[in-house]
């Protein structure tokens, strides 16, 4: 293990309390709405990591009144920058069924005018459990116990990338940017930093953690940044709270790089090896 | 081959005019809206079929004035009952930036006290595409010859499987419902019938073709149904003009069914092996 991370946290944040709780704080406002607010710890190049981001859009569905279950399916499009500052969020249950709920969840910013302008949309689908039949259809990789894999170094990285305790077992960053990439999956153990019990939000996060698949595949950094994401999750409450501050099985690959766009396929899987999410991506890259 | 299908067309449809484009036809209203039908030639046991209800979607877009681009991704939320009748459509551009756009739109009918209730919801994105680096990066299965493969016979069958010519190769519907499944694995040809040139709209459609990968895993018959699907579209318009008319190779598989939800992960090849689309979907079964 190596980099002990002692960020220091915002100033005008509770002391103690964890940044990706920070976050999610989502202040109620007069239209019925909610006010946001990107989060230094969880910056990246030129706005808010996607995955914080992605837990906004479904914290505030899983803090309004009128929701039923819990998640099923999240689908957010990221359709323009964030800019640092506030975000204004609207969560609308377009219906409400016996048992499922769909919602629709937007981002919106002042544009240039001061007129507001969407910058990031969401569907959530929720509903209500029940205990049927349940299986896990592929097996869970082979993977070496997180304490002896060595954490990667995140001294002087993006904010966002020091939030996180990763362990990558195959399919690490180039070092080598040589165009001598052969594959496009990555497999890793990662954990919030500081660790945080998981919970929805917090797994909606994690499934954004990897690294765009096209640097790995072609061993070549080009720009590229996630257009949409899409995170089913098969987790309940109770296996969240088995899962705790442990670290998830992450994996991650893509299906086909074409045209300026490829898809990312991912899978976590808890600490034993159930998996919590599956997840995917289509992400732009530049050529 | 078997089951030459021959259904009677509805009567008010010009004649000739394959159903497939009669579904999709979108009349424009006076509140910038459009309104659909459902169509009796994908019908399917208590609504349309979810696949041309995507379609319909997708095409609200595709014919949307303001349109930029071609699909990246769609994806459908299959909020509540759709009925047999005509369908009130919303299409709207959220954001439109230089080389990328995103959509929200919407079906509704009228509820009991005849107020519109959604009863569909999708975003689109949609991009001006350009050359780059670009492969698949899974192989296609290897498959023989789709005209040395038995039809599926759909004599009888709900009225949207007589609009496709289905081959499988490996995990058809099974026969006795005895619990023996094994895995949830099917790879099958397919393509419209009668044939019809490849589009965005019947590529959307084509990955709604399989039926409930719970059925398959346990080999046995539960109440099962589509709650979200995202493609995401990889083929270029030239791509699918070489495909024409040919068979697809599609297949799709399960990764978990958990607590009354499964996932489904699908991809489809065109007839020389290179992905056309990949698409992934929530679906919901009773026990």
């Amino acid at each position: 293990m190596n980099s002990p991370l002692t960020d220091a946290l915002p100033v005008a944040q509770p002391p103690g309390e964890h940044p990706f709780d920070q976050a999610l704080h989502l202040a109620a406002q007069p239209d019925g709405g909610m006010q946001a607010h990107t989060h230094a710890s969880y910056w990246n190049m030129v706005g808010p990591y996607g995955g914080v981001t992605a837990a906004q859009m479904l914290q505030a569905v899983l803090t309004h009144p009128q929701l039923l279950g819990d998640p099923i399916s999240l689908t957010v499009n990221y359709a323009g920058p964030v800019q640092e500052g506030p975000i204004a969020m609207q969560a609308m249950p377009l219906r409400t069924n016996r048992s499922t709920q769909h919602w629709w969840v937007t981002m919106s910013q002042p544009d240039a005018q001061g007129h507001p302008q969407v910058c990031t949309t969401a569907t959530v689908i929720t509903a209500v459990r029940r205990d049927t039949f349940s299986l896990d259809d592929i097996a869970a990789p082979a993977m070496p116990d997180p304490n002896t894999c060595e954490r990667f170094d995140t001294t002087g990285a993006m904010a966002w990338l020091q939030r996180y305790d990763m362990r990558v077992v195959q399919g690490a960053l180039p070092t080598l940017w040589d165009d001598s990439g052969k594959d496009s999956i990555t497999q890793l153990w990662v954990r919030d930093n500081p660790p945080r019990p998981l919970d929805f939000a917090a797994l909606a996060a994690l499934c954004d953690v990897f690294f765009p698949r096209v640097w790995l595949r072609r061993a070549r950094h080009v720009p590229a940044g996630t257009v949409g994401m899409t995170v089913y999750f098969h987790a309940s409450r109770e296996q969240l709270a088995r899962q705790g501050e442990q670290h998830l099985l992450a994996q991650a690959s893509a299906q086909a790089f074409r045209n300026g766009y490829f898809d990312q396929t991912a899978q976590l899987w808890d600490s034993e090896g159930e998996l919590l999410a599956t997840s995917h991506q289509v992400v732009y890259y530049k050529e």
